[in-house]
């Protein structure tokens, strides 16, 4: 059987070595490029050496020529704002794109210049491109060349949210998100508050209700509900490399007890293979979703105030990074959905 | 300089430790005697061998015999429902008594059955016993012979929410909760989910709503509410030692900004040791909190919402339960009341 | 394909997870029957939350009928003492096992007393147990049908000082082991210094010089260097869950420069899928090797003194046990033996 | 009482935030004086949030008309090569001096071209600098005005193994330390390595016998040994903050058991308020000296290969560095030796 050759641009982060140790273990695909902004062409086994022995690739700045003829599906893990000029070239030369960064998630141009600082002057594509939830878009994706996989907060709270608000269920009024995460989610960048010695044994708040994850999360919510939901977001550093642990405060606008709730989730999620909705008085923990791609959800009505309590866990390297791109990538080749993620 | 001796019972777990951590440092008291739930009676350097050839004391099962002779002040630093049939007799033998357990925290006997789930017998020294939290009690604290000292959670949720319920500007809607707590507020005990195995790279809610600090805040918000507040309370437990971060979502009932609620923070804790309000657009960690006993509190208000995001920290060992008893019994003894704790 | 069952007694504890973890992916078996000391039957995803969904079975006490119906294959990941009366009568009964535990490592039935505190009374079955470390008894493993799988400790230690003592490198000296390992090593068990507040910002050396897996150790370096190689052993426990690092200080008897004794590492290794040796002025660490089965080694010589410093890392849970363990399986059913384990 | 002033040159690293951390509790000082390579002047509060209330200083570049007149005493702690230009300067001016980088601890200039990679060309300074460390040159710093404090390796190291070089135990063949260390004495500077992702959960040797503190310990070592001892010196990273473990394996010259050595190193330190010997079976650990002044030493011969095991453990920001240069202010001041120390 001829394999899927893979590029992956941006191989030298996190979430390229996510991918990376996914696809090692994948049976329909070869990694054959691998590209970042690096100084000198280095070994893959030099940059991560857990893959010594197991992918025998340079990584080099990237050289689109070299790519074109490695590579027919191509993931860019590359920061904010490096993607979106990058991505038409790909396309024209007929590859398949799962862009991990947030270039073409939102759908309105001008949210670009506010939360990422940067003037986004492709509209057209930003209209083509499937935001890359299969629980929500999985027919589009089918049919996508260009999907734009969420990011590691919003698919932890769409996907907790999502089944309340599409019932109407919600209120209008904003929706709460407390949410923690390890650090792998703020990437391999050299930030002082990102050393060990800063964020061991501590908890850190950080871009309180103005984290540029907002706008991804309250679009989706909206276009579920029909209508604009507005969330209040606090997202928080804590001393772990893996996952993300969400919780939504959700004021109810019709009554409803916790097993109506759940009984909701679990009709709502059916089938899906990596939504796993816990039973009542049972809550997701990140220890249980680690190097996983699920999404687990749990909940519990405050009946007093009806106010649905929804928490949710991923790792947010895998359902909320690379392990969502390969089911993504899985659902546009045609492949099962579950290739090299069980 | 004569001084003052205290006993402590309980001394084997890691309210104890601290407490005599800080104790050693206090330049009027003596520790002079330890007691504990213990097989056989074993020196406190063996227990906790940081106090090697700083504490020359054994620790065996309480005899109150010794313990009058050798004490005028006692901390108790039992696990909860240890507490109440014990402090009815220092009292008569003329002892101080600070309480670190919740058995005299809760004005509403009824409460102790269904949170703690033993009877509580002795309504009267409820009556009499202060809630040990300085910032709201310190003139009761300084006649009181009886303290209750809050809990780690409710020091943090309440300082933190305190100025908006007691101002009049929290709704009487419910007050969400989100706090995250390291391993050492849930003590010393075997549990096989505090093994560092289980602990550790996870986040893990529990007690969802349900936790029994939940009436005592509830209990402190209506006294300053004079009127019933409820809350949400979703403790989480995260892999370090010492810290709470604790975020409050209240909506708010009169318009206001962020600088104007920082003002009035700051105002409320003028004076204050032990809180300190930070500016607009800085946020408590617990790094900054850790072996200190400070209440760190940073604020901002979703507008669009008029819904004030309050998030506070703590080490849950030291403002949490053993500083704040020391704290405590400063203002007891009309002692300067940082003695010891900077 | 019909596939062959599988049967795990001891499931809930560190080494029956990874077991489990490691079995859902192999595409030749299925884990038909789980069993442990536990007080009430219980669905495998309450034991391990992140199975949910994946295994759907439930875990009873021990219940040999059942398991005989069950499983052709049995792990036993039991705790030491526990295994050896049990053998016997899977043997009898035609399984194949494989024994995670320690009581079949040692030849000698009299060290068993010593370290173990259990008198072994199945002298012949400890001879006809093949010790299984495929590097150095892949013959006998594939025709075995009762291998006892190496320690944790000893499979890091052994692999590092193998060659040189093999080829009289190593003197008759003490060589000396300086091993540091995460917390699951320990197991699951309720000890007050496995809790997380203990673990946690401390590194702690425990059983200095007198670990049970020293006599493991010196037995298998005493067989290749066919007379008796004695030991150093002082293991460490450091804040991590999974993952150890040995480091190994051997006196050579010949000079040799550290180019050398590495291409003689790398041919000595050669061919072997879970072998890693290093390139001069590389170093293993733990992270290279989480949740892998590979052993990575590198070394340095101090040539001033002729000493051989050899590093060498692996997961505890993966190559030093169940990774192991499965790769054992692999050459017993004379599968390709890194199967389930890429 | 007219306080001492003191500036610290450096201040924004970890060394400097632990001296500021010390001295705040320090009854005879006032911090008068704070610089560091700092791109604008910063409230010290900014810097370190935990002394947001109890120092207010700004911290800018240095400025030694400022710094002369605001401080009498100066502690440096910045990186190696940025200390040795300046003590003159600061000597002459009259100041007592506490160097905590390197530049002043090797006697023999020559060896900073090789392990600094600097050319010191102040050989008398050299020769007049004390090295800080009090248990073996308490009557030097007592009459010095300039200090080279020690590093955190050798302090472990040197105490660990001082008493059996002086004694004439130790053989002359290499002495081998297995030393393993938190991040903070890698300092905070920015560095790929030193990001959380890369550290947690995992334990990495560096500098395998090639760090920079080999001759530093080396010539203490053979001070006291009054010929050439040569060491073997492994250090290891561990995801810890503070603390180091360090494992001395030394070859006896004569005879000796457990318990002579541990009353040979009883007697040796006799007196020292901060090294405890530990009994036999007891060892050191990190969490028992966290936070203190203290080096806990343990130790145990294995008489089979006539070895003796010494292992060490300290705080590596306090006895390792700012804990152990207030030990020497206070010496060189004449003061109590534990002053703001306990």
């Amino acid at each position: 059987m001829e394999k899927t050759n893979i590029g992956i641009i941006g191989a030298t982060g996190y979430a390229g070595e996510e991918l990376i140790r996914i696809l090692l273990g994948h049976p329909k695909v070869k990694i054959n490029y691998l590209a970042a902004k690096i100084e000198t062409a280095t070994a893959c086994e030099k940059i991560f050496p857990a893959f010594k022995g197991r992918l025998d690739l340079v990584c080099a700045e990237l050289d689109l020529d070299k790519l074109n003829k490695s590579a027919d599906v191509v993931f860019l893990a590359v920061p904010h704002g490096a993607a979106y000029e990058l991505v038409p070239e790909l396309l024209e030369a007929g590859k398949v794109v799962i862009d991990l960064s947030a270039d073409f998630r939102l759908k309105d141009a001008v949210l670009y210049k506010k939360w990422y600082h940067f003037e986004h002057k492709n509209k057209p594509l930003l209209d083509k491109a499937v935001y890359g939830l299969p629980e929500v878009y999985r027919d589009k994706i089918q049919k996508a060349k260009l999907v734009a996989n969420p990011g590691c907060y919003p698919t932890a709270a769409i996907l907790a949210a999502l089944p309340l608000v599409k019932n109407g269920f919600a209120s209008p009024e904003k929706i709460i998100l407390d949410a923690k995460s390890g650090t792998s989610g703020a990437g391999r960048t050299l930030k002082q508050d990102l050393l060990f010695s800063e964020v061991d044994e501590s908890i850190r708040p950080y871009k309180v209700n103005e984290h540029q994850h907002s706008p991804e999360i309250e679009q989706e919510l909206s276009f579920a509900a029909q209508k604009k939901v507005n969330i209040i977001f606090v997202p928080q550093l804590v001393p772990i490399t893996r996952g993300i642990l969400s919780c939504a405060y959700m004021k109810l606008q019709k009554k409803a007890n916790t097993s109506e709730l759940i009984k909701l989730y679990k009709e709502f999620y059916r089938g899906e293979p990596y939504v796993r909705v816990l039973d009542a008085g049972v809550f997701p923990q990140v220890k249980a979703v680690q190097f996983s791609n699920y999404c687990d959800i749990g909940l519990k009505v405050d009946e007093e105030s009806n106010t649905a309590i929804v928490i949710s866990a991923i790792d947010n390297l895998t359902k909320g990074a690379s392990g969502q791109a390969v089911q993504n990538l899985n659902i546009m080749m045609g492949w099962e959905e579950t290739l090299g993620l069980a």
